[in-house]
């Protein structure tokens, strides 16, 4: 069977997501066949089109279910909800880009029509592909950190640090529902929920340094999302945690790194060196940088020898070969639908204990 | 004139304040000339005088105020604030471990007598003393970060993982009065202050994961301080920070670290490799590794040439430089016991914070 | 038109060049089409071909030349020569993988067909297309590092050091012409070239620490080429020069770095974290860890957004685009086979400088 | 019994081994006492010898000897033969500094003139005493690395990269005897001899980048020593090693550095961060950041609790400790005047072997 794609989408997101598809056949030869059918859109779609190599074009993503058997959600926040709805319950399978939804509401309506429906969902938190995540995750999973003790997970960067930088959706609480929190932290919350567990209890606080930005010709647009958040949290298991990103982090660039300990081991993780994960093992002297690239470690057989150092965008190769993968086996993915509205509750917790200065027991 | 030292207490800071003297002859002539006095303790206080080469020994500090000009108060927590007050009154010069009290009160107290004594008052916060940090300092003061957006800062330890480690002082709220967020926890707050400003809300957030431990034989005593902390603050200059400090962090040894953004540059810090500071300014492409050894940073022309790095004790050499030299000068010393109260009203928040589940404006 | 690819060998290296076939139409849609039409080889031909999506295969590499206008030489290092050679006599266009061969005459003859021949020729030296390294070259053509008067170029593996690891084409001077030199030593020999220009001098030095190798049931065979080398060279610039590889440095895995010392400038490249370039410009306090992942870096606008790192693999993506461009456009290529037979001439001298303990002037 | 000192030269050197002798009696109360008697020079002498608290002073070695039972001799390296062969001659023990002569004739009648004498000779190889070099060396003699197949050292620096920077003693073969080869290269080849063993062939490079230098007003001295030096060279146990210094690596402050791989594990060292060891065990997946400041570390339990890090000067601390018990205990100290000697045939070799181009068995 060959799975027909549409695909709703086509920005940069549109470009790692067919490439990951591209590169199935070589390195995945036992993924099931994929047909890039349609792609969704109003802007040079056709154009897109062919850049992408899909067959088909529509600018009404209500047509373009009838034709196909999986739906790539790419767009804007505010547009992931009615769309994979309306999909899953045609049973169609969704891989949803994160986080899963501009608002909490939206979010469990998603989940429950993934809980609903025959179809597979999956939200976009493509670092869960990383090798050395996955290594992080083994080691914890046998036991070789002990009890988790803390969590710690930023995600900064300095690209509107500068107040001229220029208004985007990704600016509007109507369009992204929130700023850095939403974009950067929905990663750092699922990579917290992924390595540790649940989350009982949230402290939140956010900021918007920067209120107007620049929009075309001497206007501005009104920003009202945040420019950075902090979190502190409790674990179910007893961990306690730290969550931030930041927008305004002057000399950052893509800096998503977390750190893990154990009663009995700890573990970092730095994005810009992706193929390495800093461990430290009971009675060792010193953190271990171990280049997660052997042929026994995480989709280590897959790629190349060891010390051949693969990138960011082979985290959706990965993301869409255990999606497409279990469309076909078993019907569990994960991150799932739930999963994704699991982080956006945390989000929605960040926001109200903003609010009110309280802690939210969840 | 020659200042007669007076040293309460004898354990490790003992040690490191006894070489701090020893040293300034050779390496800060201009220093006021000092005797070592009178030690002051109970526990073999004969042999730490001739270890630490002080004249007269006592085991009451009442009559050691008697002798001396300076006295160095490096007792337990709860120690700190009946002799330096006792002392300040008399004008007696004072240079009191941290943090500077074991609770609010008493810090308040300290900070009171302190304003209204001639004599000069300094709370040990040793690390305001490192090159590197006064070296983002002078950046800050400068300018070169622009407007500070985020600070955070941490100080792990893993030696408490080990629950079988046993008890002492250190884990009482009654000597300690705080756990890893007064004994750790303290050292980074001044330094955010130091660098950043004063704190005007904080959201705290503490943990005690193990509550007895060890003491003696077969026996157990309670923990009542915390393991680790946390805190999200604002300061008054509109800075983000998130403040943490654990001794049940596995794998980490004295790991005191911070880092502090601006919209125009940014600095970390990692007490592990003191003498380097990562710098980024404005355009740069990415942070520089800056070794702060050169004649011209602060204390360079004082030690060694350039690349002949300095060590952790060298912290203790500036600080007393300072102190001393401030009290034959015009009495300004920092961080003074003000310092030290304010840093003692964040962690009294943290705490207030944490019981309450609320931010707390100060 | 659309090139007709024949490629000779398919191992490792056959997916590395037939991963970056595939991914030119997505990022560089200006490449020229290919069309994969031959795989050449004799064991499992076909199941490759399959694999590789070749639609035909052959046996005979000389019937294969009447088929094709580009051949991918990818065979161990003593089938080099032959067929590039025959090939450029047809003016069929040759990527040949380094070191361009397994003795310095083959080499020299190789350069001379290219020279004669219409078609272009490439060695494959793949890391003259990392882009930290090609920002490198930017650097320094810019002038930025001054008078260049150092190069240190290491490649070091551990792969070795296990004495029961077995014998393979790798360890034997009939197939492969030298060891590590040859493997490893090519790559930095290049890179030395690429960076700072021609060598004049060369003192070498070899060593085969491990004589026999396991081969088969209870039997070994012979090692007779390096297991390590190290050479000092000067450019004709006036820079000093250091090389060295190893296949016994324990602990190390595809360890490939170097720096390069101006007069005003100086940079740092380690292949574990490829995208990074550690830069120093004249008055800067310190190296700055730069990633090269800008829009205006080295095929910065091809891939992602700043700080989304690549990986190995896209070395040769790089490569393919501009042998391909090369033969549709001027003709021109770098590495070409001259560049391939400067650097079988160093390896040829130092391995004459190891049997006569001298000098030897190029 | 008290040592009566005298120390010839008080520059740089002056203030290490001053403030080493200081320090002695509160680390290391166990060492002999010293009395600071007589210091020996030309040039403001008295002012020395207040500020480094010498009793006495005179122009006269000669004269000095007559009243002192240990010579430090700080002098230039052409100064350093004859008055440290005179004090042997009359027994009087001697810690003279690096390169130990400027000549290998000069290092030889030194070396001589020691093992003829009942008294303790020392050269000043200072880092041996790093704690984390003396942890390598642990490793290496538990056979922890197993057999050694490379030692890899450089030393380099880029205050000389600037042609406008002036003439020194430094930059003279007749003061000097070498350049970067002498002042750099004789630690690391020290270093090369302790951890590995007795080197068996050489062959050496050296270079003289600027053969003038400013000296006063708008006059210039010929620069007649190297700027930099590179060698190749065997040890008797099998390793290989490549040795290098430079004092035109622009960028480079003090960067003193070396790698140790054997069959079984690797070390590496940096001074810049020189509480720390690299190391690499067997299995290990990487190497490990040891922060050789444990209690059981060497000299761990002097100084103070773990990770609280000492710096470049402790070194001179930890030397004349074990210098001067040497002196009281059995006489053997390690490295002595033999163990300059043979650094001073290696810079022999380098020498010759640049000039002849020719590898030399020593």
């Amino acid at each position: 069977m060959t799975l027909r794609i549409g695909m709703l989408g086509y920005g940069f997101m549109g470009k790692a997501h067919t490439n990951a598809l591209d590169r199935l056949s070589l390195f995945f030869p036992d993924a099931p066949d994929v047909e890039r059918h349609i792609l969704v859109g109003r802007h040079a779609v056709d154009e897109a089109a062919e850049r992408y190599d899909f067959t088909h074009t529509t600018d009404d993503w209500t047509a373009a279910l009838d034709e196909i058997d999986v739906l790539l959600n790419l767009g804007p926040n505010h547009l992931h909800a009615e769309p994979s709805i309306a999909a899953l319950e045609r049973d169609i399978h969704v891989l949803c880009e994160k986080p899963l939804a501009s608002t909490r509401d939206e979010a469990e309506r998603m989940a429950t029509a993934a809980d609903a429906s025959s179809a597979v969902s999956a939200t976009g938190f493509n670092y869960r592909f990383v090798p050395a995540i996955q290594h992080a995750k083994r080691l914890i999973e046998a036991g070789e950190l002990g009890d988790i003790r803390h969590f710690h997970g930023r995600y900064v960067n300095g690209y509107l640090t500068d107040e001229t930088a220029g208004w985007s959706w990704r600016l509007s609480k109507e369009h992204a529902g929130a700023g850095a929190l939403g974009d950067l932290g929905s990663h750092t919350i699922d990579l917290a929920r992924y390595l540790v567990g649940d989350i009982e209890t949230v402290t939140g606080h956010t900021r918007t340094f920067t209120n107007e930005r620049p929009w075309g010709e001497g206007e501005t647009r009104k920003v009202d999302v945040d420019d950075a958040y902090s979190a502190q949290v409790d674990f179910e298991n007893g961990a306690m945690g730290i969550l931030q990103a930041s927008r305004q982090a002057h000399g950052e660039t893509n800096n998503n790194n977390f750190e893990v300990h154990g009663t009995d081991g700890a573990v970092k993780f730095d994005l810009a060196r992706l193929n390495e994960l800093e461990v430290h093992h009971g009675d060792d002297r010193g953190f271990q940088t171990v280049l997660v690239t052997n042929d026994d470690d995480p989709y280590g057989d897959v790629w190349w020898p060891p010390g051949h150092v693969i990138g960011w965008e082979h985290t959706f190769v990965h993301e869409h070969y255990e999606f497409l993968t279990a469309i076909e086996s078993d019907g569990k993915h994960s991150p799932d639908f739930e999963d994704g509205a699991a982080v956006q509750r945390i989000i929605d917790a960040v926001q109200r204990s903003d609010e009110s200065g309280q802690r939210i027991v969840l």
